[in-house]
């Protein structure tokens, strides 16, 4: 049994929030969630896999698109329920829609603009 | 009404999560939450409000221990349901720890490892 899993605060539905940083620009690349299987699994691989709540499956990221997350870091808050991954982002596209990252949207006085380019189109990525 | 916050989908129970990250270093220093109020408060105002879930109160960053985070920009993400702040943390610390993330502890191998320095004991930090 892995102690270090039972410091983590895991919510009421067994998941954590987990935020994924690329390392080299330090920009903020998207927030999914993890479970204690998937956190197992990322800090035993090195490569960052989820649990989408969405499919309710483990989604290894990058296992369609090939834009996989290597991990470099994984790091704990001090209430011990968010996780923080530093990564390398390969492609460096996290977001489906193309873009490096899922924040792309900026609150410019009342209204939000995307302020973010589309790398790559979607469609391209997406075409398996 | 602003049009706005309707983009932003909050829980069931009201709240988004939000991150800061700090403007200047890009150092990721909290998550905390904010309802549609205290989203609002903090773009009206400039600094960032929470909600205090375990306090059930507004919670302006800063109002006891003076470090607040002024906020540079707010960002909004795919989904609509994670807020990103870029702030200027005073005094450089966001955690209640004295540090100045609370993404303090790192995996290092089975367990975790404070990494970084108490910069203020929390005693002299919330003396009042």
């Amino acid at each position: 049994m892995a102690d270090w899993l039972d410091e983590v605060r895991f919510s009421e539905d067994g998941l954590v929030p987990v935020i994924a940083q690329e390392a080299a620009s330090g920009r903020v690349l998207m927030v999914a969630w993890m479970n204690r299987e998937a956190l197992t699994r990322t800090a035993a691989t090195g490569e960052a896999v989820y649990w989408s709540r969405s499919r309710g499956r483990f989604w290894h990221k990058g296992e369609e698109s090939g834009h996989v997350q290597k991990v470099k870091e994984i790091r704990l808050d001090c209430d011990g329920d968010v996780i923080l991954l530093t990564v390398e982002q390969v492609g460096g596209i996290a977001c489906h829609t193309g873009r490096e990252s899922c924040f792309y949207r900026r609150l410019d006085g009342d209204r939000w603009v995307d302020v973010e380019p589309v790398l790559k189109d979607p469609a391209l990525i997406y075409r398996k």
